[in-house]
């Protein structure tokens, strides 16, 4: 029997999938908040890295501020240019001091960043389409001893916070996750006309679906306006077809509603992003840490993109609960809704949240009780081994928005 | 009978009042988030006032992305100093050129910025303690027909976008808006030693409320060690007295609980913030739009602070659902608990939502059906009058967060 | 006999006064180059009367680096505005820890430029009309151990510089500097449309001196195209007055000969400096530190605002040697020009330069060897009390631009 | 006979050559005001050859005044670190919309810097160890059109300015030139520990000549103080070998003066250039026109690099100056010293200076008079063909620094 304050009860509403009305929106990778969460988290990764190969140790860090000021852009078939360049500010702070060392946290923060950058965003020109600067104030520099490499002890938690997470997602709730991963995936690389900025809201309302999407066509690859028409169809149908295998529902997909032919005003981009005309972004306004934006569920206001994996209890908490969530229904039958909530109490180690409640809508005809005993077994367990959730954000295995 | 989409329902949940544990949190105005929502919010009004005053309508703009970089400080008993300036950049797009006229959006937004700051963190020298820097790009120039000085027409929505309102009010929220507001106002008048920058955090377990309080005092006002205790117990005695004005619950309130005397280490501040050390802050990542961040309840994600009041659906909803709730507990008797939703569709009159869903908890004994008419009916004469919310915002009458 | 090294010989060149063709150029204070030289030497003496205050010792610091960005302004007559503010960056190195002790110097270094923007060009904003930002990187934390309040020791050279020094001014340098001087003075004290920033070119051939004057106008006080042309005429008027002060050539004077009142094209700010408006500035671009930029004459590329007083030897010999040039000229009768020259070598004591040559053109009728006792005697005085310079950049006496 | 002002004179002092003391300097391309004049002068010419090829005509920008902020960093045998970035603010004017088009003038600019960065200190990593931002205000959007791609008009003088010029360079002045370059060219390639920040001070006293040369040596390259030692010594024997190449007179020359061995104090750098620790720079601080600092000759206090090369009369004249005096030389025997000083009037064409005053000192036994028919044609020649000037800074030929 666990001595961790674990509660598992009936939730005390309707399963989501159940609801009249649901709405699921997701901002992809190349959208100017997903931009400045991908790399603060990049830059995250990247210093704690680097702290661990040179001190053995996680030292004080926070980088969960990157801010993006818009550029503006003259797209234009077959290739326009950026006219203004886009600004990216990195804020936080992070130890530059340590016994001795002086360990170059700026210089780490701007590679991450870059590197982050020419990956996700490749028709994106660092230096020369986005300005990247740095502001890290200098962090505490005291040793957090909680996280080394060798032996690795629960650190106490820094913060009264909480985190939530959801198992299992609803069908709308995969087909905007699944589309847009599948968009910037297997699409993007046999279609390179579309850039990495597609925004998708899925509206349920009984059991008719509307997905709406905003695609970011890359004017390199878009000779004319039948070329731009086609790729529009071209994402619709791509999106029907995924969504189909994920619900026997109607689905309706619209894609780039605002465009007005007549007038030449359709969604044409130089760099596959927004954040080149207008559009400015930043960290946690998007997308919560299991990538969807989720009304109709209770959400983390939390940034989680950028904060340090070792003792941000709501960086963990919401990476965690999303973790039990998942394996909960994974392992157990007959769950048709389930939520997760950890809530720290400063002082106390993380692997003891102040409690830890859990709360499940069953599949009809089982009972709670039925399942109580291993749901909380689960959670138990996954408490216990809460530093991999350290370790696996440090090996940037897990995302975070 | 209205032509509106709107739907009174019995909501799928529990009263949040009734629910066994509750979280709320606000951040104090003098919090870095808080600072950056408020300068965001003065920017945005006086650009649309100025745009009123000058061409008789609001232009375009967008002003919600203020970002706050962290100072460095030495507090001191008795007064210590800013060692590095705050640095706050204003993020946005204005309307800079319009029919021939220069508008000097960056001058104003400047303006608004220093006068905002000087009021609400009188301690925080501008210019000298905090850098205020600004990057307006240019907006689209387009005209906002919506929104002149004689007559009004209502606009259509720009985005597929949503916003929540909740009334009443549970205990646990009521005091800890009223404590925040109290201590930022009344206490604070009396007591200038209390920074701006207070953080309440409400947890209720049953029946048991813990009010947990991060206040920064201001070191000028604070002589010794033995000033700060009593400075922090005053605070306590305060925040407990407030707390029982709206519970006959059991409270404990706990106030600066990472303080170690021994160590000196405490919350003393040059400026009565804790952006002068090492807490960022930025727009939208604090209170929502009713001032409150409650995981209990559905909130949107959106930033309310900033935005244009005129089109941007995502602020008006916001405002205007919480308007409509509070609206309808005031007017209809036997209301528990109640969530209003509106769902906006592009292209569509802001005041013919997608839908506007309306859930209820009654008190025993009432049933929805007694009450649903009154209900709709208020929500449909909030709707016709959506544009009187553009109006207070532009004057500055209803708080963003 | 003195055991430094002084030389004084024939100039190998004609009195400037007596060459055929001599020009002169000043830029009055309100120039953009000189609001950065003035800002420069406005931080650097408040950081050093702080380091005195605070440590008893001026720490190491540089701060001659200061840049302008020009903003985009709307002047009217009758009053304009600032459309894009300006943007000032105060760049260089300050010591921030010295023995336990944070010594705050972005923070000293904002209130410094705050404070002389505001005294020198009022009618400009600041905080609203000019942003001024400030990255100041540690000093080297090296305590310089040279300059207290108590003992004062010579400071050794930190490097291998010279700096030269002028007297007496010729006529057409007077006039320059003394009408800058004047309209800055008591012509703008009566007559408010002028703005601070007036360049002043003169030109003389011969027995004829033109000297054209750039004069920026005060819109505020400028109702009109008329009023603008008696502006404009009484500005000519009083350099006229001025200049027959100072000679018996014949002068014109010539002022905004840019101007065209057909198109409207007349030089119109809304704050009295050019730097509203499309320029940019740093320091030492401008004035040499005589207050004069003369071609005629040898001149040291050093910019002397901003440097640390106590050890930069180019800003220490560039004004002693000035010094000594104007205290010859005073003592010593006949002497119609001369030149000082000091020549550091690094690690020697900067009263002992490597040479201190001093080259003199005499009166018609005087032997170099008549004087020249006297003037090695005021050198060498001059060398031995150096330290009085950096005493009297200190305090603010000496300008340097 | 030319209908041009030009007068041929004896110079009014002796041949720099002959004077007794003479101080000649030149900062190296990777000093950091180099760098600033590089940058600006690379970003003048990508956005003068933009301007040509997408509209014709070179259009109004001036790019003069670059900021760097220095890093800081932590150098070490065998491979250091940049710690803090350098920063590197691009300023000035460019016309960014000209009928109907875009001139994306900040991409541009970035891109050209970038260029030039990666290019002249390959050791820097650019955007990683130097943050590179931009801010080019709107320029006057005039059409310049007198520097089009078929015919070329002679623009007017936009200022009354002037420009200087020398030859022959005296021998000091060849050794300190030919030194940089060939320690930068042929030297640094064989051996890649020597960084691109040399500066040479020559200072000669009669027939004896002093080089001190501050290089910094590039730590991945030096593996222990013994190769750091073999390197000064390396440079010290190189240099002497160039001096020896140009003088018979005694020459010693001086390494590193400011290193100590036994506190480890020597000029070890991560990326070759002083800006990498507490070296500020900007642009116009540094070398002349002719690439030297000469202050035994008279000397324009106006930037070159950077400007306008079509209609800004400072940067034209120097340049020009410069060129007619090393064409009188090359030309004209028996010249042992010669200066071109050419003086402009607003709104006169360049090629008719208000004056154009050559001063001559011709060797012994020869007459003014014998020469002064051929400077003349020569002279006249040159200013017949001043748009050369602007061709060959567009294209790159010519060195402003």
């Amino acid at each position: 029997m666990s001595e961790r304050n674990i509660r598992v009860e009936p939730i005390d509403r309707q399963a989501v999938e159940d609801q009249e009305v649901e709405i699921v929106e997701r901002k992809g990778i190349g959208h100017p908040d997903s931009i400045c969460d991908g790399v603060a988290e990049a830059v995250a990764g990247a210093l704690a890295r680097e702290y661990l190969d040179r001190v053995g140790e996680v030292l004080h860090f926070n980088t969960d501020e990157t801010q993006l000021v818009a550029g503006e852009a003259a797209p234009a078939f077959g290739g326009g240019e950026v006219v203004d360049p886009i600004y990216l500010l990195i804020v936080g702070r992070a130890t530059k001091r340590y016994e001795g060392q002086t360990i170059p946290a700026e210089t780490i923060a701007l590679r991450a960043a870059r590197e982050y950058l020419s990956e996700t965003i490749p028709n994106l020109e660092v230096g020369e389409e986005i300005v990247v600067d740095v502001k890290l104030g200098e962090g505490s520099g005291d040793l957090q001893e909680v996280f080394g490499e060798d032996e690795v002890s629960v650190p106490m938690a820094n913060d009264t916070s909480y985190g939530v997470g959801h198992a299992p997602l609803t069908e709308t709730e995969r087909i905007i996750q699944d589309a847009e991963a599948r968009l910037n995936g297997e699409f993007a690389d046999e279609n390179p006309y579309l850039g990495q900025d597609v925004k998708l809201m899925g509206k349920r309302e009984g059991d008719h679906i509307d997905v709406t999407v905003a695609a970011a066509m890359v004017d390199e690859h878009v000779p004319d306006m039948d070329a731009y028409a086609d790729a529009v169809e071209s994402v619709r149908e791509f999106v029907e077809q995924v969504a189909g295998e994920h619900t026997d529902r109607t689905v309706d997909v619209h894609v780039n509603t605002a465009d007005d032919y007549e007038e030449g005003s359709i969604y044409l981009t130089v760099t596959g992003t927004s954040a080149e005309q207008g559009d400015d972004g930043s960290v946690g306004r998007g997308n919560r840490a299991n990538g969807l934006i989720t009304p109709n569920r209770s959400m983390s206001m939390e940034a989680t993109s950028g904060k340090n994996p070792v003792n941000h209890i709501g960086k963990i908490y919401n990476l965690l609960s999303t973790e039990i969530a998942e394996q909960v229904v994974d392992d157990v039958d007959d769950i048709r809704d389930l939520r997760v909530r950890l809530l720290s109490q400063i002082g106390r180690p993380i692997d003891q949240p102040h409690v830890a409640d859990v709360h499940v809508v069953t599949e009809d005809g089982v009972e709670l009780g039925d399942v109580q005993d291993e749901i909380e077994a689960i959670v138990d367990e996954e408490l216990a081994s809460v530093t991999d959730i350290t370790r696996r954000v440090i090996d940037g295995e897990l995302s975070t928005f």
